[in-house]
Formats: C-alpha cells, sequence, structure tokens
C-alpha cells in the first residue's frame, strides 16, 4: 500500500511503513491512497496513478472549522486529545478533545519566518537555535525569540496541560523546544491510515 | 527644531511638535536632529541637510543588548518601568525596568506576516483585526489568530504586570488588541527630546 500525501514545498511519501520525501509526483505500483493541498502537483499526480484514491472524499472529522486543510484533518485524526502541531512551510496549530477538532492557528513556518525578516532588512538575520534565554540580548537572539519563540508560546498558549504532538519538516527541532511534546513523523499517514480502516469497515 | 527618524519604511518627521511621514528625504530649516536605520537614505538625507545633528553618538541609555537599533533605544529611552513596542515593518518588544533595557524581541510586522502567509500560498489571505474568538474556526481567523495573536501572546508574555507603550504605524491598531496598553504615536521623538535635553545639559 502506498500513501501519498501532497504539500505546497513536498511530497510525503509512506510506502508499507518507510516515508520519503519527493519534490515531483511519480507513479506508484498497488493500491495507492492520496490527499492533496497543491492542485498543480495534484494534477501532475492524478495523470500518472489515474486509479489513486483520494481519501479527502471519504474522511469522518468533527469539526466547526471552515476550509480546514486535508493535511491538518489527516494529522488531527489520528489524535484523540492534545495540540496537533505540523511544522512545515506553515506552522500549524489545532487543538483537539474528545476526538472533536475545537479549532486551529496558521502562522508561518521557521523558513517563512526567516524570509520575512529578510525582506525588512538586510542586517535580520539568525539561525533557529533552542531557546535559553528568556531576555534576548542581541539580533540573533531577538529574532529567534520573535520567531521560534512565537511559535512556542502560541503552542504554550493552547497547550496548557494537553500534550503536543509535532510532525512536519521542523517537527523534530520544535519537539526539542516544547515542552510536553513528542515528535511523530508519521502523523498525517497514521490519519490516513485511520480513514482507510473506517473505509474498509463499510 | 526638526527631529527626524529615517526608519526602513518611512521617514518620521517632527517639527516644533507636529509629525508627518515621508517616504524621501527632503531638506529642513533650523537646528535639526537626527536617527537613522537605514544608511542608503541617511546618505541621501546628510547631503541635503549636511548640518543635521545624529543623536546616536551622544544618547546615554543602560543595556547589555548588542547592537540595539537607535530607533528601539530612543523610543526605550522615554520610558523608564514597562513594555515598549514599536509595530512597524518589524514588531520590536523591548522589555525597560528601572530605567534599564533588560533585553528585547523582534517579530515580523503585521504586513511581513500577510507577505510570509502569501508566499506560502495564495489561499492564506486574511485582513488584520482585533482577536474576538480563543478557537479560530476559519482560515481568516487562524492566520489573525497566527500573526496578530502571536504578537500579541509574545507582548503578555513580556509585560504580566507591566504597562505596555506601543509606537509605529500599526502601534494604534495593535494597543486595542492589548490590555493595559497606551498607544503614544510620538514615543521616538520624545526619547530624542530627552537625549537633546541631556545633551545641553553638559
Amino acid at each position: 500500500m502506498v500513501l501519498v500525501d501532497i504539500g505546497n514545498t513536498n511530497i510525503h511519501i509512506w510506502i508499507d511503513g518507510k516515508t520519503v520525501n519527493k519534490k515531483s509526483p511519480e507513479k506508484y505500483d498497488g493500491r495507492v491512497y492520496y490527499i492533496s493541498v497543491n492542485k498543480e502537483k495534484e494534477k501532475i499526480f492524478k495523470k500518472l496513478n489515474p486509479d489513486a484514491v483520494n481519501l479527502e472524499k471519504y474522511v469522518l472529522f468533527d469539526t466547526a472549522y471552515k476550509g480546514l486543510g486535508i493535511d491538518r484533518i489527516m494529522a488531527c485524526k489520528s489524535i484523540s486529545d492534545g495540540v496537533v502541531v505540523d511544522a512545515g512551510s506553515a506552522v500549524t496549530i489545532d487543538i483537539m478533545q474528545e476526538n472533536r477538532h475545537l479549532g486551529g492557528i496558521i502562522m508561518p513556518g521557521i523558513y517563512a519566518f526567516k524570509q520575512a525578516f529578510g525582506t525588512i532588512s538586510e542586517v535580520l538575520q539568525f539561525n533557529p537555535d533552542i531557546i535559553n534565554t528568556f531576555y534576548p540580548n542581541n539580533t540573533s537572539e531577538a529574532l529567534n525569540m520573535g520567531s521560534v519563540g512565537a511559535i512556542k508560546c502560541m503552542i504554550e498558549k493552547y497547550s496548557q496541560n494537553r500534550k503536543v504532538y509535532i510532525t512536519g519538516g521542523d517537527g523534530e527541532f520544535l519537539s526539542r523546544v516544547i515542552e510536553n511534546s513528542e515528535y511523530i513523523e508519521d502523523l498525517v499517514f497514521l490519519g490516513m491510515l485511520k480513514t482507510i480502516k473506517e473505509l474498509e469497515k463499510k
């Protein structure tokens, strides 16, 4: 079985439990299930894999949020209670309570923060790092606190006593910054597998 | 007396208590004092106003922060105790305690957040608004919380019981979002005036 998660920047592929990231769509053998938030890449992918099943049509998910991205739905679907963070091009923060999605936040991803600072002034440069000071005392620390620290601030605002589950390209890094958090590489795929199981039960 | 604050985007001018914003440097009559964070614009300004005094050389300010922008120094100099926010191209958050600067944070400005979201995906659009829900339930609310809400989160993290003084182009808007805050249009100029007074005492 092949699961494909077509994102804005990368395409994430799960083949029998192993994951790999690609820039462009490819042709896959066997049963192929997919989700997509990028219409251009999806078109190319569908031409190469005409029998692939779009799980967006079948997923059951309890939320009042209008227009929730299918990748966020899948990541959240695998968690009953907690804060679900997908740290990619954007950082999404979604709150789950008893299998219900209460709402969510979208922040720029760490790379987008870096780009944003660079657009304001060429002197605003930093390397994302863990946070080891409360009062930044140079430009690099100030920018790290204003980006990584701001993401941390928002996650902690919503986590309170909830556990935080983090996925995505910057997920492993972020999980080192956020207390009571766990990095789960396959969070989106776990939701896709759960959706396939529900489909098969019908 | 004319005070000039040359920023990255705008040039702010104070003429005998009245303020005005310009895009390009101009020639001024009388005593001219200035500060600048933009070397290109400063060069043009100095050609037009060769006798203008750069207050950066004379300002006294107690901080351990290396490379603190002169506009931030001037805004902070006018406040003894509190959080000083300058909401322009970037949002800077500086903490003052008994006339001492404890440290500061740099976040993208609201426009930079909008641009950053647009770079990630064209569907990530919103209009900055006050925050009236804890759990965002659509893209617009999610982006507003992830930008305006993130700025609010960081300011509140540092304000605790301190009063918040806000200046800059988005300052009036932000002051409506932040509790225990006051918008002061002339904050940077108040610091410049204080510096000139100290100079004259010598």
